[in-house]
């Protein structure tokens, strides 16, 4: 896993990812106590930055394996971009997703074109034999979603457009906030900036509770959540940082940062106010550290990437109703 | 009222306006029977393309004027794109408001620095008067919100973007349509395009009940609304198209669009599920022409701008909860 990969991925998505801006706001800066730069990924192809690895990833196959179909397990985001990079390619997609997942994320995957195939991870149910029997059946080949050098890379095209838009607003130095699941977006961007913007550092932001990065980087080794699977961030939920993910974020980032739900979904009624954009709960984790953990962070200025904005209505109306 | 004034307008906003990207989804095209663009002004400086127009006013003053201060009448989006202008040319502003405005647009023109002056047009009190007096007073000069030729070439600069963006997107024919009120957007963006992309035509959009372009258009020359004078799309609800205004959307524009309340709040809602954007009522409008009036469109592919998205959390959380 290198840069070269990563500036690969970025000519084999461009005009097909979005160029996402750089945002910003006097209102936001006056809260964090420093400049903050806003990288917009909810405003991605299919809501989220997982369309740029899952276009890297379906772009990277050959036509023999596109020809016989992808496949993917997910709650939802890299779902709808697997979905939408494979149709685009004229190829096949099943989608193994829980039945609990947003509601908007199972209807736009099957909108999208996807087989999308229900499992019930209550009742104990494992994606994984379920997967792997179509596999095997249809020559199917298995999209992860962060362990899988080609989704890293589409992931990392984000930071090469931070590193130059970093530039263009004059800053040279700060802390890059990821929010940070598997760790495909935090690995990626980190590789980006280190070829192109040695003066920002990625740092992986999590919720509380499910903060398996932070304390992996803590202790040296990958570390597991225990407890529930589930959660308000539902999409950057995941049981453990990659194999292949993990010694990249150890090697590149800053100290992980935790939020709580509350600075979450403060941070998303801050997007809503001052951006105009609509944040789901696991793409708000970085703009959360950003605006309320001024403390932890070095620079003047800081850069939140805000990955995603699928969230169902109802969510989305109950967060901007509380006080 | 020229090309020439858009595009030096332009250079004064180079580095300063925010360029807004052009957006899309499926899932829009599906639903308007064409290709959908969206331009979203949203995401511009103070959340409205006002902040153009204002900057282009302020930056094209005198030292001398700007030593003494500016003026101007607004509801909200203008008030707060001029109180931000103001302030970063050093300038005080004094902006006279309607006491019943969205709460949040009076907060944030105070929060940007701005002196404002409520009035309360319930009980008949008129504006005009408290401006001209303290104009008298303190020698602040008055800005405008559309029948203003440094303002138009400010607004017009999106036209400049919005031909340069069609043509990078392969669209070389297509109808623009803009959210109407007096008419500085529309007027602007039809230069604009009138000068840098000949195929592609701007129209203005208005809400029922409201729509003195549309038949201003029709009639050939001015008329004003009747009735009240509040709505929805309080931001783009004026009395009349503007005397500077009107000949140019009459020489340039294509008829007018009117569209319902609940075409508006269904647009709103697709913004939000399909392009992660918050759009305010009146904001919304040229959305819901393009997705709701398929058969009064010529074209591919239509061009809709978001102009704004200051819109109050518990009505929009109102507008996402009612199915």
């Amino acid at each position: 896993m290198n840069l070269d990969m990563i500036e690969a991925a970025a000519e084999r998505l461009a005009g097909h990812a979005r160029v996402t801006p750089m945002l910003s706001s006097p209102f936001l800066d006056e809260i964090a106590g420093r400049r903050v730069l806003i990288k917009p990924e909810c405003l991605q192809h299919t809501g989220s930055f997982k369309f740029r690895g899952a276009w890297s990833a379906v772009s990277g196959l050959t036509e023999q394996q596109r020809a016989k179909g992808v496949i993917a397990f997910s709650s939802g985001n890299h779902a709808q971009g697997v979905a939408l990079a494979a149709k685009a390619h004229g190829c096949a997609a099943v989608i193994i997703m829980p039945a609990d997942a947003p509601r908007s994320k199972i209807e736009n995957t099957r909108a999208l074109g996807a087989e999308v195939v229900l499992y019930d991870r209550a009742a104990g149910q494992q994606r994984e034999p379920i997967g792997a029997k179509m596999s095997a059946e249809r020559g199917l080949t298995l999209i992860k979603p962060y362990d899988e050098p080609l989704v890293i890379a589409g992931q990392g095209s984000t930071g090469l457009e931070i590193a130059r838009q970093a530039k263009d607003e004059g800053v040279d130095t700060a802390d890059v906030l990821v929010c940070c699941g598997g760790g495909g977006l935090t690995s990626g961007i980190a590789l980006a900036l280190e070829g192109h913007a040695p003066g920002l550092r990625a740092r992986p932001v999590e919720p509380e509770g499910f903060d398996d990065v932070a304390r992996s980087l803590a202790a040296g080794s990958i570390q597991a959540n225990s407890g529930p699977q589930q959660g308000l961030c539902d999409a950057i939920i995941t049981p453990q940082p990659g194999n292949l993910t993990f010694p990249i974020i150890h090697r590149l980032c800053g100290p992980g940062l935790v939020v709580t739900d509350a600075q979450v979904t403060s941070a998303m009624k801050e997007a809503f106010r001052r951006l105009k954009l609509v944040i789901e709960p696991g793409g708000a984790v970085a703009l959360a550290a950003a605006l309320y953990h001024p403390g932890s962070l070095q620079g003047d200025a800081v850069i939140a990437v805000a990955s995603g904005g699928n969230v169902d209505a109802d969510l989305y109306a109950q967060v901007l109703a509380d006080d």
